[in-house]
């Protein structure tokens, strides 16, 4: 009896086999490539594989010299970067994994995420493998392009290429999820066990943690567009007469980046509605109803609410950040190119080369960052609670200081040419706005989602006047937050255009050229410092998972308030990361869409560079585009409200037919954790398929891809733009359709992702004692807008980050069915 | 004491004095013109009235007879549907004002309504003046347009007409507000009065007094533009040789379709704050946390709540349909005279004078439909209840049918042309397109707020697990159901627009032109039962006010029951009509649109055809537009929300100071509802002006109306157009700032309407007993639901229809600025 009392909250753990059978029996692997491929690596002698490893490595390098000595560069500090990374995993491995129920914990939420992360992933590379096939066939069945048809590159060649590069996007993306999840169970645990001993040394683990999948995301996207750029450049033979010109390559790289994006959106969907289901499930009946505290092992969801931070927040924004960067990298490359060619300058691999030597830069100074964060042992401060955030901002300016200098230097190592001397400078400077409006959307989020400041106290005050003034107020927060990064964003689209112009770069007729590669090394200068800050982003969930791990193994109340310290500054960084990601979309997606109107126009052999809302069917276009954005929005709101309700009727039933579960002294009665977390896992991968591929299906749909003979209503577009005289009709409505897309997928995030923010901290404020404290009615409120908040913040404004960059991404690819 | 407890409910209107001080010693009105004039006209001897009435119609029937047959078809029917619409009132009046504790409720009600109206139209006359002086100096600086040069109109006469344009249409809209809440505040006593006989009779009263109003409101307009489009032409001596042409008149119009919207739209901030912050402040106490009912005498906030239903929805919805109707006829006169004078026809008056027709039979066809409404007293069915809406729909029915046949009727006749003898044919298609566009976006609002659908039982079964999923599902049943409208928009757009190509009416070159054309009459179909439709809108606030004043006055249950009923008809319709109105501004903006690249283009010299947004600054101008829609239902709803917390303050004051209100039994201690009435009122105010500046302000800084020295950073626009030598470039931004807004008001309008909607119904759904009724923890959690969609549906949502009309009405008045 006695015993049974001392190990009661560890129950359920030492029969794991039993309460998760469906987690471990089903066999859920059927397709998933890379992890097969990972099984027959393990099988081989590991001298052969570092034999093999050196020879690859060989090849790499001789592939690279021809190309360029930047691609060695490249090359150099991205290998560099992976092996710092490697000693980063191996640090924080070695750290110990606390006291057994730690360990066993621990384990239950690494059972959880690794079996969603298989069956999730089973399912994505099956769908991507059907649209690689797909995507085969239509370039199998278009026509060419005059630069293709010169070069002599044919039309089953292109299909190729851009099929290879789209499933390598694929396996990369899923790679960095995987790879962000994998670290986070290790280290959950481990920050809790450091949480006994020190604050400082705790948060450094997290921090490594972080830094380990960071650096191998951002290094992975880098790695992999410059492996593809110089296989192409040898394999085409590039600038042989004759041969594809190097300001054509490019263009080949757009599957990749789709690739990316495909698998980053599925992982985004699915795993923000599993993380957040289970969190509003678990608060609704735990914290509303029954008045217990979060994470507490009483609640049959907890398990599943903590297996939910590592799918939905580390895993999805792993695949999110390097999609980002992979977008990024290719439309820049794309437009240095055409704008090289514009200006007919006599070396274009400088302008299509920068982006990857802004991101080889980025690793080494977001290693530093990384690094600045130590251990402060002997210097007098051990286990004293410092300010984490101040801890981690101080990182923060040491890489953006960093940044700035490193961005100069690249400016004027690639983009120096002889034409217009002094245009690095002008660039140098567009990188600079960029390094700003990231920094000012940080602050503007922070001003927004920080209880030291007015918009939340407004909102906690609100909540005392009850639930439904809660909502109203936390509703206006968000869409009044909109307000001023609009305002940012335009004014830096606006300067950064302008010094591209006034760049002194001009093309055959003398007019200037560079206002869109302008705009695009903006958009990598606020993405320059994207391995630190997706360092500050890992560390959130890390942290959360951490503090859980403590409450349910009942650690004494001095470590959970580390945990709690922590996980609040998590909270934070996680929102101010969201504003700097939806802020590089915006930029981004402006860019692919200049990329795909020149992509459209080389296929159609007209110029595109147009596109008029006045005509009533692109107005329509622009409408559908908007639409999207909300259906997308209500589709991924909703999923998580049927999911969170099938959790709370889970949860009600078992605390109505075991009502020993709520006994604490008692423990007899355990929760059937296994059940809730096989119901959330079924829900979301049924509820991620519906809006992801209403996101894949309707640009193809309004720029009418479909057989006529199907789909004759939707053949209207085009039909139209033959009756009327129009030939770009088609590809102009989806421009349209992109554009007015975007705008309203960046106003609709940044409400979602604020409002969410502002609600969880507005409890969080409460929480603090003000306005009542916990258990008031105010408090009661403010749960229910951090209830209302979660879908918001986790699962429909991440996806619509990821939408954006997919919407404009696909379209590219698809360019050539368009006309 | 025994007096006391009978008459105890009545008591605080018997000290109505005391109780509404300060809505009645405030001099209120210092500026009002028209009630000014209203004054002078009472001390004047009726017969003198009546001498000049006779006159003056006289001299409006010369000016008529003299411009065109039409006008005096169209004075003709204005004038007769006046004295329907005075046979209406009289018949209302006629009916008893029921016993005295209905009449002295009554009044409180009117007078708050009045006192509200008075200092609501005194800041806002204000404000008109101070615009009007503002175009003033605009008009006498700004350049004149080729047409104007040749035809002698000069800068000094354009801006008088135009200044008194705009005045003629704030005054007329400040009527059309003030009318509807006159009759309300003067039916709904008769309406409560005649639910104590016969449903029926309740029924009838309500729809004739929402009839007689719709009626006037709708005249004005169509009356208004007749008045102004004749006196200019005989005035300005139109098609003799050298003078203004006839295809230029209607531009000079828009300045009272800006007049009307500019008064629609504080009318609507105002009205819509009070009724929804008294609603809510009276519902979170009252009913949440009191647990009374609605509209119980208890709740010191309940006279400020049923004032609320006449200021916000009668006197608002008239100001805003009427601004509807005068936007939409004018920008289709502009395009028609536009189209005509491309096509060279002869006697373009038909195309101009086209949209009057449509408005005048709907008119006559409209009074069809309210008197098919009748009191079958003799067939047997005395005081039986049928279903109220199954009457009204057959009333919609009737009206339908006969608007298909005069729609085809008039474009026979107003439209037949010898240049393509079947055009007419086709534009009357286009008016089926509307018409057919009206049904479905009636039957789609239903089928999303309606708890006989899907949608709205799902939301309820999520208000069973708590508030948070309540407001989750309401949110993307919201976002969701902005889906299916936006198809139909598209399919309605591009089916009118074909079928106006396809007329055979072509320019000079042979192209076809008549596709805008086609659109104008698609929103004229739409628009062809406008007055029907007003009429069932209207009837929805006085059964409210009725059901409140049968609850006040403590009538007996079966009475109570009546009103529910025509109360929950109510609702219905007001949402249906909400959506009728989107679409018909979605419309309506497409065409003002279309109208305003024409004046711009004319005024410029250049032919301004595209709005082109891969330009950066065009691209920008349609973040900052949606950005805009954002940031207005921000601070709309922030509105309601920080007003709703003054009222909940101050209620829950008097119940703390004054326990002995909620003594049902002793009614010892009244509740103060003078103090939330004067709270509400003049919080409403306040906060309506912050929004309401927004939306009139920002244009004119995005397209840079501004003096340079005073805005050096708000000129970049037109700075940048001059260096990169594109003189449009400020005119383009503004141009697609506007269609971005479109866009995403009419998304955001939908969002907000449907969403707040649905939540009403499925809290009425819980209240006739579904998941446990009234009182349960469902209930609260719906009811929490129904006061967050009170702003949204009530405040936010109507308010962006006047804000899309606005933007619209004042680019194009300041058209001459943007270049």
């Amino acid at each position: 009896m006695d015993d049974d009392m001392e190990g009661g909250s560890l129950g359920p753990y030492q029969e794991r086999p039993r309460t998760f059978p469906n987690m471990r029996t089903k066999p859920y692997t059927p397709l998933v490539m890379f992890t097969w491929i990972f099984r027959l690596l393990m099988r081989i002698n590991s001298r052969v594989l570092l034999v093999l490893l050196i020879l690859g490595l060989g090849v790499l390098f001789y592939i690279g010299a021809i190309t360029s000595p930047t691609i060695v560069f490249v090359y150099t500090v991205c290998i560099v970067s992976f092996f710092v990374s490697i000693y980063l995993t191996k640090w924080v491995l070695s750290k110990d994994e606390g006291p057994p129920e730690m360990v066993q914990i621990s384990e239950a939420i690494r059972d959880g995420a690794e079996g969603f992360f298989r069956t999730q992933y089973g399912t994505i590379s099956k769908m991507a493998v059907l649209l690689g096939l797909v995507i085969l066939i239509i370039y199998l069945l278009r026509s060419t392009s005059p630069q293709q048809e010169s070069s002599g590159l044919g039309r089953a060649a292109t299909a190729y290429i851009t099929v290879a590069s789209f499933l390598l996007g694929a396996i990369c993306s899923g790679i960095a999820g995987y790879v962000g999840m994998w670290v986070s169970v290790r280290a959950n645990v481990r920050v809790s066990s450091a949480a006994r001993r020190s604050a400082r040394e705790a948060l450094q683990i997290a921090v490594r943690a972080g830094g380990f999948s960071a650096l191998v995301v951002v290094g992975m996207a880098v790695l992999g567009i410059a492996i593809l750029y110089s296989t192409f450049y040898v394999w085409l033979g590039v600038d042989s007469t004759g041969s594809t010109k190097i300001t054509d390559l490019p263009l080949l790289l757009v599957g990749y980046g789709f690739g990316a994006s495909f698998v980053a959106l599925f992982a985004q969907l699915g795993g923000g509605i599993y993380t957040k289901a289970a969190d509003v499930g678990a608060d609704l009946v735990g914290k509303v109803e029954q008045g217990i505290p979060e994470d507490d092992p009483r609640n049959p969801a907890v398990i599943a609410d903590l297996v939910g931070d590592n799918v939905g927040d580390c895993a999805a924004r792993g695949a999110d950040l390097f999609e980002s960067i992979a977008a990024e990298i290719i439309s820049a490359m794309i437009l240095g190119g055409t704008m090289a060619q514009r200006c007919k300058i006599e070396d274009p691999s400088g302008f299509i080369l920068f982006p990857l030597v802004v991101h080889s830069f980025d690793l080494v100074i977001s290693s530093v960052g990384i690094f600045s964060i130590r251990n402060t042992r002997g210097s007098g401060a051990i286990g004293v609670l410092e300010d984490p955030m101040a801890i981690l901002q101080k990182g923060y300016s040491v890489t953006i200081l960093l940044a700035v200098v490193t961005f100069g230097l690249s400016t004027r190592w690639m983009l120096y040419t002889e034409q217009a001397p002094s245009a690095w400078l002008n660039f140098a400077l567009c990188g600079l706005v960029g390094i700003i409006t990231a920094y000012l959307f940080v602050c503007i989020t922070k001003y927004y989602t920080d209880y030291k400041h007015e918009p939340v106290r407004t909102l906690a005050l609100a909540s005392s006047t009850g639930h439904g003034t809660n909502i109203i107020a936390g509703v206006s927060l968000g869409l009044e937050s909109t307000a001023l990064p609009v305002l940012v964003i335009s004014v830096s689209i606006v300067s950064a255009y302008w010094l591209g112009q006034t760049s002194g770069l001009v093309d055959e007729s003398g007019s200037p050229t560079g206002g869109l590669f302008g705009t695009a090394v903006a958009t990598m200068g606020m993405l320059s410092t994207a391995a630190y800050v997706l360092t500050m982003d890992m560390f959130g969930p890390i942290a959360d998972n951490a503090g859980g791990i403590v409450e349910m193994s009942q650690q004494p109340e001095s470590v959970r308030e580390i945990t709690d310290v922590l996980d609040a500054v998590g909270n934070t960084t996680k929102a101010t990361t969201k504003g700097f990601a939806i802020g590089s979309a915006a930029l981004a997606s402006f860019l692919l869409f200049s990329a795909y109107m020149d992509e459209v126009g080389s296929f159609a052999h007209i110029k595109f560079h147009q596109v008029d809302i006045a005509i009533p069917e692109v107005f329509i276009g622009g409408l559908l585009g908007s639409m999207l954005i909300f259906l997308f929005s209500a589709w991924a709101c909703a999923a998580v409200g049927r999911t969170a309700q099938e959790v709370v009727n889970e949860v009600r039933r078992q605390f109505i037919e075991r009502p020993g579960i709520m006994v604490r002294t008692d423990y007899k009665e355990k929760p059937d954790y296994g059940r809730c977390v096989s119901i959330v896992a079924s829900a979301s991968l049924r509820e991620m398929i519906k809006p992801g591929a209403l996101a894949i299906i309707s640009p193809i749909v309004v720029g009418n891809f479909l057989l006529p003979s199907l789909l004759r209503s939707s053949i209207v577009f085009r039909v139209l733009g033959y009756y009327t005289g129009q030939p770009l009709l088609g590809a102009k409505v989806v421009a349209s359709m992109l554009m007015f897309a975007t705008v309203s997928g960046i106003l609709m995030a940044l409400f979602l992702n604020t409002a969410g923010g502002a609600w969880d901290n507005a409890k969080k404020y409460i929480e603090t004692g003000a306005l009542g404290g916990k258990g008031s009615e105010c408090h009661k409120a403010a749960v229910t807008g951090d209830t209302v908040g979660d879908p918001f913040k986790d699962t429909a404004g991440p996806s619509l980050h990821v939408l954006i960059k997919m919407l404009a991404t696909i379209t590219l690819v698809m360019a050539p069915v368009f006309l």
